[in-house]
């Protein structure tokens, strides 16, 4: 069975991702950071996502982004609420994180390298993407030339690939397909930030589109909100 | 003054890398990793050479190298000793880390980005260079066009330069550029095996290729080593 590594946040996205991975033959590696998030609901979340969707093995990296400070997501700064469609596409947030895609990519290209692999799955989308930068096709084409030069491996002539099956998707299309392969969406969590509960919020950017896309799929989301 | 950001092993190589980002008229940022080491001699050297070459700040990050295991520089494997230079130039030694620059440039690019700067400067060398692939002119180039897709900046329009001056100088050409801009290479560490009390053992890759290189530009090597 062929190896792949699987970036795991615990969220929709990637969860679905995992399952893609599965259902195309893969033994699947799924790697999470430690990266002082503000809250622990997302590493809660894989390890249980990990389980359920039978990862081979679960591995926890502890990084540390904070050391150059600059992001809502790992800073004391306020998460932008309750913004229009068009207010999201129209910048990139206060959320992004600098470098966040790259380094999690570079640590997913060591793992796979010492696995003797060559497949990297990111649920990376630039659809409903927020504006991140480093969602955007171009960007994953060029990690995947990067890691041909960078490896050992690629010297002695392996080709990785980086699979971004969600990259053109819509967020109801991407719940529709988790749907068909059984995915358990209760596990999963997605809010930037969350009660001391652990509930989400509802009205953070990435609540909204979550929110949205169960209602454009048709279906229900199973997770509870806060009131 | 432009800032650069500069990755600072405390050896040889990186820190004639930072005396030429200063000559070069930038203001530097050095960027340290804590990544397993076996020893800290590299990070003691980082702390003392960053202020000796008036570096603006000196950071270093907590990494999680470990995790995947697979190398002698962060496991417990045997550190290859007296290899000839045909045996250290025909093969990758166990010494080589997984996507080891890759990962550290990405978060030199991360603080690159919080700077709001767009240059960074890495001591690759690709003829000394002990076989790493991420040591290459085309991984270097590589990662460039990588820069730009992966960012905020790039995005709105800024171009990211990785400088590596060293690239296609040899060991004696590197001190001899160090040298003639004051650089002190008692304050740097280059051995992979050194005793308990720092001394670098002169048989390891690195203290053959730092020594033959002080021989070959007829300088003596300052630091003191194993008796």
């Amino acid at each position: 069975m062929k190896r792949a590594v699987v970036l795991l946040s615990g969220g929709l996205d990637s969860t679905t991702t995992l399952a893609i991975c599965r259902a195309d033959g893969f033994e699947s590696y799924a790697l999470s950071f430690r990266y002082g998030q503000r809250h622990e609901c997302e590493l809660v979340a894989a390890r249980k996502i990990a389980k359920s969707l039978g990862a081979k093995e679960h591995r926890i990296a502890r990084i540390d982004l904070r050391v150059f400070a600059g992001s809502a997501l790992t800073a004391e700064l306020e998460v932008p609420k309750k913004r229009s469609a068009t207010e999201m596409a129209s910048s990139i947030p206060v959320t992004y994180v600098p470098a966040r895609n790259t380094i999690f990519l570079s640590y997913a290209l060591a793992w796979t390298e010492v696995l003797g692999a060559t497949d990297i799955f990111i649920g990376a989308n630039a659809v409903d993407y927020s504006g991140y930068p480093d969602c955007r096709p171009e960007f994953i084409r060029a990690f995947g030339q990067l890691a041909n030069l960078a490896t050992r491996a690629g010297v002695e002539g392996a080709r990785f690939a980086i699979h971004a099956p969600l990259l053109t998707l819509s967020k109801a299309a991407i719940i529709q397909r988790g749907f068909s392969l059984g995915v358990d969406y209760a596990l999963t969590h997605s809010c930037y930030d969350p009660t001391s509960d652990g509930l989400s919020c509802g009205a953070c950017d990435s609540c909204q589109l979550r929110l949205k896309g169960f209602r454009e799929a048709g279906l229900t989301d199973p997770i509870v909100y806060a009131p």
